[in-house]
């Protein structure tokens, strides 16, 4: 009788919960992918685990333990709790030198320190779930992958897997100003309150902590690349220092940007030139006080003699100069230095493409050890589209730290749907050559020996509710992290995981919506920049379609400079012909990039110049194309639309409701670029569109007329 | 036996939601004063209604129903539903001429047309609870003042009141940027998110009608009286019309603050002179232009002339001229301008607090019937504490509307606890004796016949998670609403309603809450500008002491202007023998005031300069007075601390904790502010402390070295 009550009584209970709970609450987002909403009954019970016990506590297993609590209690729908005991079917976590773990002679070896280890043993004479690894972050990973393995619909007792990181730094990088604003944010405010901190520790802070620590990033660059001094001084370390307070057991490190001129802004000095004695005696004493606030603080993230930034090319020193005398300021603290190769200068005529390269491939082996040069995908600027980074690969002596851009400057900002995680696998599979096939940027940045190695994300995240700016944001900075732990993943497979989690495991509701996310970042390719080009959009903000711009002083400003369109043809030749940035490359890969015939039409016009009646691999001439593209991308918005509609039973009203609203945006956008591009490229080649295609819906006159004064995330 | 189950089940509903509601979700201030959550038992049965019943929808009434339903369900922890029929112990909710209302013969005629009656009636034969009014508005009203009544712990069978608005226009104004800042907002980015209106419409767009409308605010100015023209092209009519259609069924109109010049900027006038037919023409079909999209549209606030903000002075034309020539573009439409007398100008060598008097005072009478002069609750700029201002009483035949700072520019921002219901009551209730004794502001801000009459409050509402950026905000952006609603309401008893609805009627919780909000204002008051001083805070952001700045270019931009201290003394003179601006009040007013022995202590040295020595109405000496009026500052603040801690046990965790954090800051600032201000007045004054008297913890040079960059709010 009282199994009947309690069962009566379980019903109720979730009816009454979802008849109280408050709609604009109870699916706003937050949650993320932490999501532990009651599972299908079938997967429900397979989630049911008994309690969670921890041996040897610490700070970290704590927080394990507490996730895994609150986890299955939801995906369960029955209370689970912490128990000191380990009766069956518990969940235990443990650190694998803890004797009882110990005793059971588990393959642990093979783990690196952060590496998790998770399968059914017998503990004291109990089946039970065993999480464990040779550290607790280990162990705290193997939490979050446990419940990954629930969440996405699989038996608590069937989980038997281990895994670790193939990166060291998997760190986000926020652009946050100390004022609050976002560079290139579309996610509202910093999600820093430095106005409160460091008295006020916001919950959020807490539950940014674990959504990263769940999908293994470690660390977290807490201000804006382009860095005020101010965040070196005293006020802001003592801020610093309490989120430090918060992630520290989440396994999360804090690192700061770090301003070059800081010496001469708050040391007084007359220059910050990095052989000077005195200034690197300041940025000594700087790191000292930064590790007596922050005893495990990451390091210096800097930009450096790039967009206006201060460097030690100021002084005719070079960024490896620059970056080793900080290195020797945190050496003896364990701290790294991360140094950006996104360097293009105001004096270089050369083609922007290639300054990375000319001004680091010589510094190849030159820096020290505790210094990893983080380069960007590719050669531009977080393009939809852009081949592989020449560097990787060319500085086999230097690690290199992979920087992706989570936050979408260029592919539609926050409204448009692209999920990235087709790109990240693009740049990550891209096969160098340099060491023969096999050679991907996978391998590259995963490295040798105990170099320091590395992927970092622009972040995407903000005090929006949902984090992210949408729903669908949120899949970047999930993939991120799963690229970042393993750089061989599948994006496919991150989708999927990343939806179950999302919107529940039926697979009526993924299926589809893995189907969107899959194509969703090719189609804006397609709208915006097909066939290899980049850097269309309108000046400063980014947002919308700007080809014609062409009057701005520095010539790597204008859109122009990046499609070279006139009657005769279109794009950049980079081929020996022309300005040679294909050489930069390994030799077989060079070879094939210098001739258009064996470049992928997908790159094509970034590498080459070519007429518009040229004709591609697939047959067509390149004008019929590229409307084809543009069509093809404003249709696959029209198929998201659609695909969204159909899942409307499965999705909660208010997260339904505002990727619906913009899906509107977005297939209104994509048309727009569409329509501005080609009224634009006909002004320019004079030719008439393909039978059956569209005409833009106004003059060119009228997308050259459009302003936006208040676009978000415009420095 | 199925009883028992129920009630079995119902105890465990309320375990279960408890235990797997998250914390970060379950109680971060979202929801305001509208929480309803379970009432104590005792009064939870007095809550429990059967069901809502609505005779003659209309989408006012549905939004009506909805809350009931909402509020009901969760203060009594049963579901309440809408029924067709009419069972006892039901609420229904008609308007007034419903013909089974109309029979009942209730009292109605007294109402006025927002006004809502409510109490026991007898419907179809069943007794119910009735809510009504002569519109749909004063329904919704009646709705709110139901679960007022309910939240506060009355009993639902007992409901038996009505009441009517005083003011016909209660106004939020939003100083909100189109780029998303918000002038001196604390409380995160603004609300609106004008880049994704209109097509997305953000849930909490709703949840802010909700509020506004529980507490009978009838309109919202979406933008910045330092206005953009951008704001009057037709995206963002667009953008503001998505607004107005979440608003309308809340009875909440959207208005705009219009750009004077904006005929030039938009229109390419060369000249916005009011009286240039062109301009008339261009403003009347911009009008026609805003009531296509929003038949509702309320009209414009302009900030005209002031702080270099154009206006018809440029022309040499009055503010009437202006005003009433964009009252004639609205009049057709009903819709008004709200004309700020908030003017000071930099020509004007007059004391800053005569300009606004000088200036609207001739043109009594002189504005169309849709105008009202909107003046703020004293002649200078929202200080904590400023005597009323003289053109209260002064323009008997212009419409006055009274502008109060809802947020907090100069009482300690985001982060001081500072309830403002004492300083409304304090405005409302000062006597201007131009009609008689009892010619308080509160009667002429209600007005008489049928003229205009409103109250507007300038928002402290943002994204923040808890809307105003603390708990103890939000009780400031109530009892605005409440003042407006009725400007003879009592703080205490505003206080009290907030407390009961905001954390739970328990007295043991009430009764510690508003006695630490009844004092917090005058708090600080004491620790920042004791005795009438005025305007001390430091340049621009306002944050922090700066009573020694005095070498800005303009006079009224430096502290020193409103202090004038020097070894002598220390005031302004504003008597006869100085401005005169006591002259500006009703005679017999003006005759107390121009003698320092008949002007209260709390506003002496607004009005007059006065030795050091000067032996105030206390018996003290001034000296003396000011530093236990500092202390006194310091200790309620630290009182303040001790109570929250008391009340720990009784609060959620997040909002104990945020609010506590908070505390720690007022405390560690009011300290800074008395002892900065009194390092100061000691190097002005060369006076001892008084015995006693802790000295302060820096030497003045280091109050003066105080500096920040990145303070919130800062246009």
């Amino acid at each position: 009788m009282i199994g009947a009550i309690g069962r009566f009584a379980g019903a109720l209970t979730i009816l009454a919960c979802a008849a109280y709970a408050r709609p604009a609450q109870a699916e706003d987002g937050y949650d993320l992918w932490l999501r532990y909403r009651p599972l299908p009954q079938l997967q429900r019970k397979a989630a049911t685990v008994s309690a969670i016990t921890v041996l040897r506590e610490s700070p970290t297993l704590r927080v394990a333990a507490e996730e895994l609590e609150r986890g299955f209690s939801g995906l369960s729908g029955h209370e689970v709790g912490r128990q000191d005991t380990i009766p069956a079917d518990s969940v235990v976590l443990a650190i694998a030198r803890t004797p009882e773990v110990a005793a059971l002679a588990l393959p642990v070896a093979a783990l690196n320190e952060e590496g998790y280890l998770v399968r059914p043993v017998t503990l004291g004479g109990r089946r039970v779930t065993l999480v464990t690894g040779k550290t607790d972050r280990g162990v705290l990973y193997g939490a979050f992958a446990l419940l990954r393995w629930a969440q996405t619909g699989h038996a608590v007792r069937t989980a038997t897997f281990s895994s670790s990181p193939a990166t060291k730094l998997r760190l986000l990088d926020h652009w946050d100003n100390l004022d609050g604003t976002v560079e290139r944010g579309y996610a509202g405010q910093s999600l820093w309150d430095w106005w409160t901190l460091p008295d006020f520790r916001d919950p959020r802070y807490t539950d940014y902590a674990r959504a990263n620590a769940s999908i293994g990033i470690n660390g977290t660059v807490l201000n804006n690349v382009n860095a005020k001094a101010d965040s070196l001084t005293a006020p802001y370390i003592a801020k610093a220092a309490a989120l430090a307070d918060v992630f520290r057991p989440y396994g999360i490190k804090v690192y700061l940007s770090a301003r070059f001129s800081a010496p001469i802004e708050l040391g007084g000095l007359k220059t910050a030139d990095p052989l000077d004695p005195q200034v690197a005696a300041w940025w000594r004493a700087k790191a000292d006080e930064l590790y007596r606030a922050i005893p495990d603080f990451g390091g210096f993230l800097v930009k450096a003699n790039s967009e206006g930034q201060p460097g030690p090319q100021d002084y005719k020193r070079s960024h490896a100069d620059g970056a080793n005398m900080l290195a020797a300021a945190l050496a003896p603290h364990g701290g790294v230095v991360m140094w950006r190769a996104f360097v293009y200068a105001q004096e270089n005529a050369e083609d922007r493409a290639k300054q990375a390269y000319d001004d680091f491939k010589p510094l190849d082996g030159k820096f020290a050890p505790n210094v990893i040069v983080q380069v960007k995908n590719g050669a531009i600027d977080f393009q939809p589209r852009e081949p592989f980074h020449p560097l990787f690969g060319a500085m086999p002596r230097t690690p290199l730290m992979l920087e992706f851009q989570i936050t979408k400057e260029y592919l539609g900002q926050a409204t448009h749907l692209a999920y990235l995680g087709p790109q990240f696998e693009e740049t990550l599979r891209s096969d160098t050559l340099a060491d023969g096939p096999g050679s991907t940027v996978a391998r590259v940045v995963a490295g040798t020996g105990d170099a320091l190695t590395g992927m970092a994300g622009v972040a995407n995240i903000g005090r929006s509710r949902d984090w992210s700016g949408s729903t669908f944001n949120q899949s970047n900075w999930y993939a991120f992290g799963r690229f970042a732990w393993d750089p061989q993943a599948s994006s496919a497979d991150v989708a999927r995981e990343w939806a179950a989690m999302t919107f529940g495991p039926d697979p009526a509701i993924v299926a589809p919506i893995t189907k969107m996310m899959a194509g969703s970042r090719e189609a804006v390719v397609d709208y915006m920049t097909p066939l290899g080009l980049a850097h269309l959009m309108a000046t400063a903000h980014h947002y919308g379609p700007g080809p014609w711009i062409s009057d701005l002083k520095r010539p790597e400003w204008n859109p122009y400079y990046y499609h070279r369109a006139d009657k005769d043809g279109i794009g950049v030749e980079r081929g020996p012909g022309g300005t040679n940035a294909t050489s930069q490359y390994a030799p077989a890969l060079a070879r094939s990039l210098a001739d258009p015939a064996t470049t992928p039409d997908a790159t094509l016009l970034w590498f080459h110049r070519v007429p518009w009646t040229y004709r591609l691999k697939s047959g067509k001439p390149l004008w019929q194309a590229m409307v084809a593209d543009y069509d093809r991308g404003v249709a696959y918005v029209d198929d998201m639309r659609r695909t969204w509609a159909s899942v409307r039973p499965a999705i909660d009203g208010e997260r339904f409701a505002k990727t619906a609203a913009f899906l509107d945006i977005q297939q209104r956008e994509a048309l727009w670029w569409r329509d501005a591009s080609l009224a634009y490229w006909m002004s320019v080649n004079g030719l008439p569109l393909p039978p059956g295609a569209a005409p833009p819906a106004h003059d060119l006159a009228w997308y050259k007329a459009q302003s936006f004064p208040y676009a978000p995330g415009n420095p």
